[in-house]
């Protein structure tokens, strides 16, 4: 997963690296469309998608915005996966929800690339540390070992609920290829469904759907995403462009 | 081939449960680009497209509006590939073009993924079953058989000689990356290819070309496409932007 | 790498052809987003990430304006790769940083497509071609063999130091996904780097930094990029949109 896009060379050159090193490896693309340095984005879809990887995964995560400063490399072995990418909270969500068994910080150069850029540590530090994971390094081996509490940790996007037990807050994340819109609200924490409404704008107030078919053409619907959290839609219509809903945005759900 | 883009994580999700299920399996893309739920261009461009693809191939097509309805998903072995879709019509150029051997309604919920979301079948459905089938289990195990006839069938765009033969009414399909705009109208159906003439919009009659080379730098020309189907483009330039030529729109070609 | 985008099926259909002749053939994408039929600007960026690529690799490489002509199509063995490609120039590049082993004209059809496209090559000559180079076949058993002076050479984007060694002319050649412009200017031919200046448009003049992480946020700076040449970013921010700098236009270095 990285924000590199796919117009450029950036990704085939980073595969080029991995397969240069370790020619068995199985590659795939997770997405390259994070936004552009959007650290935030890049954590909570990945934190979303890590779940159907297969275990033994080695998931090489690069949005970077400080490449080339002083902000370190590092490699997280879960129960599941082991991770590298720059210490600056894109594994936060990683963090949360598996069980992190070591943490080194990447400082091995010989698992690098021989003469590495300022800029595109993605091919030159990350993509060869991987590869060399794949070809059997042990995570240990990368570096010095560092408490899992060190690395950076962001704050992931709000779902609060009010005190009272009847208002649940969060925000829109981002706009999918539908057009669907992808909040923060986790449906997991939602008693009841049945009793909740959507509410967003002046005048939207959606009950959860069980699923698009529900709902008449080109109205509005409110569901739990295939992520698990709520989304809002328009039925068979793109619902960015027609409820005029962006993200950061605020969205809330209260309770009948 | 899906509709979902790559913008989001829905194909690396699909391709992470497919190597988990299916390690050895080897993926490749058709396109994640079809009109988002546009199942006759889907259907068009499959139909096009698996002739090229290794025979015992197995064709994961996923254009799904009805996705968490009642529609069935169905598993169809061909004499060539075995392909998993929703039954809305996405395999009726397939239908129309390879030998059915067998049709099973896929019901054994043992090869999806446990907690199946409403929304993203593609993911919890189609790929498991996909990676399942790679892992040899027979099309027969997914379910209960049904007659190829039960299947959903749609039409696809037109192509329609008249009486006298001497004109062949077809529809513009879509504009390609490079603005050739891909056509209904099939070339093996012309006899005597030099006698037709392409029309369209008020003022355009072209000869069929052999190759973009016989046509001058910016001029319009029609040709055989490499998909069999006659296209219309300018040489070295964009045919949609410049003729104003739209998908649906009709094109006839004249016999002389 | 080519520049078929990934909107249509022509990409998936060339990956259909090679796994079909080379079911074992690993298969990475370098791009598909060269500008449609800018053989100049595919031949610098194949020139900037084959040192990337796994030894051994061979390199299908298709922006072909002039498929279905008499133009020729070409295999070139080097020490380190083999390409497949139009005779058109874009392996310009190559030839310059490789050393060539042997170059044949590629004319044995039972290595292509048995019913070839006039519009197609990159499915029905190039990808056949190269899965067989895959599955063993010897370059020289292609075609004939032609003297590498007898291929198609263009220009590449000009890099030219003045005869008084103190300014270097160059051009921007595109902007990546990040808006960062990549010039012509080789960063290994300037001496003293601290030395020099960018100097664009009719206000910037710009020392040459060495990371992004050293320059404020919102404010343009020059480095060295990944791949070896002068780009010209803003800070966190997109170069191309903010500085109104477009491929093509002139970037000139100035010694101090």
């Amino acid at each position: 997963m990285t924000d590199f896009g796919l117009d450029d060379t950036f990704v085939g050159q980073m595969k080029g690296v991995i397969l240069s090193i370790a020619p068995h490896a199985r590659i795939i693309d997770l997405t390259h469309a994070v936004s552009p340095q959007n650290i935030a984005q890049g954590a909570f879809i990945l934190g979303k998608s890590v779940p159907f990887f297969p275990d033994g995964s080695i998931v090489v995560a690069v949005v970077d915005p400080g490449v080339g400063t002083s902000r370190c490399a590092i490699a997280v072995e879960t129960a599941k996966h082991i991770y590298v990418a720059p210490d600056n909270g894109l594994l936060a969500a990683v963090f949360l929800q598996e069980d992190v068994k070591s943490c080194v910080r990447i400082t091995e150069t010989r698992f690098m690339l021989p003469s590495s850029s300022t800029t595109f540590h993605g091919r030159d530090l990350f993509s060869p540390v991987a590869a060399h994971l794949a070809s059997g390094v042990a995570v240990s081996g990368l570096g010095c070992a560092i408490a899992p509490g060190a690395c950076t940790m962001i704050s992931l996007p709000a779902c609060t609920l009010s005190d009272d037990g009847r208002t649940m807050e969060g925000v829109v994340i981002y706009a999918d290829h539908f057009g669907n819109l992808v909040t923060s609200i986790e449906a997991e924490m939602l008693d009841e469904p049945e009793r909740w409404e959507v509410v967003f704008g002046n005048a939207y107030r959606l009950p959860l759907s069980l699923t698009y078919g529900s709902t008449a053409e080109g109205k509005p619907l409110a569901y739990r995403g295939s992520s698990g959290t709520i989304e809002i839609a328009v039925r068979n219509g793109n619902g960015a462009k027609t409820l005029g809903l962006k993200p950061g945005e605020p969205v809330m759900l209260k309770k009948r």
